[in-house]
């Protein structure tokens, strides 16, 4: 399993009217959750970008459970779910100040090749360690 | 059907350093043009919050296809899908200069009386507009 | 004088829970009328990156007047003021659908040489473009 | 002298395709450090709104001097230079990992009743305890 833990304190502007964090923020705490992981099994994502390789999101889906509120302390778990071709699944759990589960996520990543805009198979340091953390 | 047209252009701070647009960002228009939509069959969003109910998203799910680039005029076709107890099922298409699809989403929203924060049915005016509607 | 209109609507996202826009998206409606400016006169922004060059802001300020709400049209007034080596200043008024100003901004903007990030004169077609047209 | 530090990681999405965070996203971070300041001082900001009282941005501006990167840590110091009337005044500068200011930047908000719409003085908590720490 290849897990980690991330926390944000919802901003001000990330408010709407509602009176509740607006939906379009948490897929940038996710993002930040995924990079975060990576950093932690010792693959930064900048580095990733510097060998000419992009992960941009190709699927999302979310399911929004409870409203996150200014100045909450907010918890995600992140975990590596699976890995096949230039796919890279992330799973999302977002926890609330009370333990609450607040939303549940999928994302899709996919590497590409920057110069071509192609998919291409991920780095091998990537792809060994990613493989070897799956495992356990 | 209900289904509606709108139009955006790529803003600069829409974008990323991978030089596309940020996938956060489409959550952004997809709601501009679901009230955009209510707007166009005499519904306008901000009547509905003036009687005490709000619209949060519960659901997203979007499949990216192609980027979106800086200054792209961005066309969204959207479409009620379907309308059942307090849900609303809006269906996207992104469709890009040349013609494309760029993305495909579904996002459902829910009826919530705001000073309760529980869901509710929608207001008798938009039950019975978009049941007129949906039936054509 | 180089002057130009662009109008934006408010949107849902745009809100924060005091009810306006946040007044961080104002500096987004002010990049995009800028470059609105510059494409009506013959100068699109994405010709300029094209030769390597970035203009990226050096100086803002704001006096925030009156705040704008959800669903409003907002009207800008974008001029250049003044134009010396590097900078360009660029002049805004906002104004409300009632006619009144909501805001007035200043924002400097500096030439860049994306490569070497330093400091570099305009193109010769802007330079040629822009002193032309404040001399009228 | 009322003074507090707050940090920040440059996230994927506060870039633009410049490659730098997009200016309109410190106004963000100012923003949460002048109520991580309002915090450490014993007023959190959400029982200033929870009086009625909200704290919106009269005036801002920055000198933007060196551009912040993806992933980079950055210390914003802030301090109340002034309050007078119903006006706070606060001073930021932004620091990079190598130790260098990045931008310098005056934000002015003023108390407001939520319910008129109208300028007021703070509650008197807030007065007494700015004012005594100002003296110090």
């Amino acid at each position: 399993m290849i897990a980690n833990k991330t926390y944000f304190r919802v901003s001000y502007s990330d408010t709407d009217q509602m009176g509740f964090m607006h939906h379009s923020n948490y897929f940038k705490y996710y993002e930040t959750a995924r990079w975060e992981l990576f950093r932690s099994i010792g693959i930064p994502y900048p580095e990733i970008e510097k060998e000419g390789i992009i992960l941009p999101v190709v699927n999302a889906s979310v399911k929004f459970i409870i409203s996150a509120f200014y100045d909450q302390e907010i918890t995600i778990n992140t975990q590596i779910k699976s890995f096949k071709g230039p796919r890279i699944v992330f799973e999302y759990q977002g926890i609330n100040e009370t333990g609450k589960i607040i939303n549940e996520a999928l994302v899709i990543v996919a590497c590409v090749r920057k110069s071509t805009g192609k998919a291409c198979l991920p780095p091998k340091k990537i792809k060994e360690v990613i493989k070897a953390l799956l495992k356990k």
